[in-house]
């Protein structure tokens, strides 16, 4: 019988993607190996070229992937209403998506600077992508005079960092629960771009 | 004549603390060695034991100084007045403080996984007199009936990952100034805790 390399391949790339992730995440991009990667996986290190080329890509793939993760999420999030309703939808969306994926916002944000500047010019693209997506919810609030934010820039970029921190410190089984968490950021959010 | 080895150590201590910062954070923890850092400062490998017992000695020097510094600096800012004076004394200071040093703020973020169980409980102490620095001010303004804020704990953490952020994208020759881009944020953290 042939051997299914279709069949093996769907188990195996999704698992050498999760093993580096999960490596990265906790040594590093410059500490670990490509040959590591393989003895996680359990397969020879030869073996992990059929799934990626070099560790490079798989770095990008890795972030490529998360980023996509997001933009697809996000319009599925299906942002409705007026420019209060979609800042809300946008800041509980962001919560729950960043939340349990704490070691890809890791490697997202400390490896951007182990990418080849043609990768991490298409990772800025699309990080971009998503920033502009809350930056236009903010424009719109101003056209409806119900936000006052003196730049819709920086805003962005300083809502989305107090958003993103969450995952920096929140434990699950902590003081209070996810939900009341997500209120209170919530309400923060709401009260700097209104007031 | 005797070796002077007071003034030697006075150069060459902190040339080891700078060099090892910035090649950390270029390529982390793990990946560096102390014969690569010796080599950046120009001494023997042997030498730099001079200066440092081994790596993580050197790493948690590194984090202590940079939380050791930043305490030392908030207390220097004489935060003075109601707690609406002292919150925007604080925004200031934080983002005065940590724009300038980037390498230590990715450092110190990224590289508290490669703490040893001690030296991340010393530092984490540190970080946590930070916070209550700031937990004190909005606690206080609650109490004089001008901040409205649902969970002390939570908003300092939100609003140390909004400011610290700042060192994320800021890039000196951009848009705005920095004055600009400080008063923007203290207008942001002003509104989410006063309405």
């Amino acid at each position: 019988m042939a051997r299914k390399q279709g069949s093996h391949s769907d188990i195996t790339g999704p698992k050498v993607q999760d093993t580096a992730l999960r490596l990265i995440a906790q040594h590093g991009y410059a500490a670990v190996s490509m040959r590591q990667i393989a003895a996680e996986v359990g397969v020879q290190a030869g073996a992990l070229y059929n799934y990626t080329s070099d560790k490079q890509s798989l770095l990008f793939d890795l972030m490529q992937r998360h980023m996509q993760d997001l933009l697809d999420a996000l319009h599925k999030a299906d942002l409705q209403g007026d420019a209060l309703a979609r800042l809300e939808t946008f800041t509980r969306f962001h919560i729950r998506f960043h939340l349990p994926r704490s070691d890809q916002v890791f490697v997202s944000y400390m490896e951007l600077r182990n990418l080849d500047p043609e990768n991490f010019a298409a990772i800025e693209a699309m990080r971009r992508r998503y920033e502009d997506a809350l930056e236009s919810i903010l424009r719109d609030g101003e056209v409806e005079g119900i936000f006052h934010v003196p730049d819709t820039r920086v805003t962005t970029m300083a809502l989305i960092a107090m958003l993103t921190g969450l995952s920096h410190w929140y434990r699950e089984g902590g003081r209070l629960a996810m939900n009341t968490i997500e209120t209170i950021y919530w309400d923060l959010v709401r009260k700097a771009v209104t007031a």
